[in-house]
């Protein structure tokens, strides 16, 4: 029974990575289509995103029945648990990629990244698709450095989100009003990937350490001022 | 033991109604504030939001009590796994609550809600204090014409989103760039509300038919245009 639910942990474990890299993926394509108006790019994180859903829910099922069948208690119950919560987590990262997606596909043949801001959204794509990569690391190797490190580009990414705001906010701003929406948007979508990633990186540090904190998955950021809601 | 796992599950059910009590009248507080410019109402969402998160977290922990000690199969199973995915939803509505009394104050003694848009965003204030009441009793009921009521609910919040836009970007809009983006930010918190009730309505629906639909849970909306992620 003990090596059944070991097999079943490896397949709940092996199918995360699996979804972590498929949301790397769009991640990847969602950001560099923002960046460089590539509508066919958008077209096809927007077309994957089903891939994940599917994906996300068919773990769901297969967690369900690892509770139903083996019936785990204690620290093997809650990898289970926690593994129903990172798919959704990660889930949520691919709907997020899907909107920075149409947003692109929305303003072709106009480019969706507002003139002035372009070196900074580059960087917090950049950023993103790093962090997705060391949250399927993570997940596949239980190294913690790499929470610390997730946890550490999330702040950069929250940096590069403030300092949208006060691009748009500044004098030197000449965009219309257009502009502002879709930088305010984007923004938002881009730094929404840190939150995630580092909401799934204290899961999984909680599993291996057993130290389970509170962790209320979102911070909020605007316009020059930051407060997290943790 | 049957006798025993009813009675959980009935705990369970009556504290899902008291979080979900509770992040209505932080709804309600939220989008008040948010209209009249009242900061001492704002704050008390903002210190009230860590009493949802706290029963929300202590929920979670009981749920993963009756599994691991009751270790309930096939419906009860799926009851006690939707109420962790329940509390979830209600726990981040309480966030975006709080995201809108922290807009507040960050613009106070500025008014937060952007000329031109009073009504809208009042509007949609009501709708959204109407559907996390609806929710309420959802849950408190199970009585499914409240999940077609909610749903159509937010089909209203979701065209007064578009309506927010439409006016941003109408040549009458007369708003400096502080106030489209604060107009932007708003409106997107306003409108999730809708989508995670509509999220949550959906989990109840299934527990009550047996009728698992895959969800998405989120909507994207922006300028004008509208495509649902589902």
């Amino acid at each position: 029974m003990r090596e059944v639910f070991h097999q079943s942990l490896e397949d709940v474990q092996g199918r995360l990575v699996e979804i972590a890299d498929l949301v790397t993926v769009a991640i990847d394509k969602a950001t560099r289509a923002f960046g460089t108006s590539d509508v066919a790019l958008a077209e096809e994180v927007i077309a994957d995103d089903q891939v994940i859903d599917d994906k996300a829910v068919a773990l769901d099922e297969l967690a369900i029945e690892i509770l139903a069948r083996q019936q785990p208690v204690a620290r093997d119950l809650r990898i289970v648990v926690s593994a129903l919560r990172i798919s959704a987590s990660l889930e949520r990262m691919g709907d997020i990629a899907e909107h920075i997606a149409q947003l692109t596909r929305m303003r072709f043949p106009e480019r969706a990244i507002p003139k002035g801001l372009k070196s900074t959204f580059t960087k917090m794509g950049e950023l993103d698709v790093d962090v997705a990569r060391k949250l399927s690391d993570l997940l596949r190797t239980q190294d913690l450095e790499l929470a610390e490190e997730i946890r550490n580009d999330d702040d950069l990414i929250d940096d590069l989100h403030v300092a949208v705001f006060e691009k748009v906010l500044s004098d030197s701003w000449q965009g219309e009003t257009a502009a502002t929406v879709d930088a305010t948007l984007a923004s938002r979508y881009h730094e929404r990937f840190g939150d995630h990633a580092v909401s799934i990186s204290k899961k999984v540090s909680y599993l291996a350490t057993g130290d389970w904190t509170v962790d209320a998955d979102d911070t909020f950021i605007a316009a020059g001022s930051r407060s997290d809601s943790e």
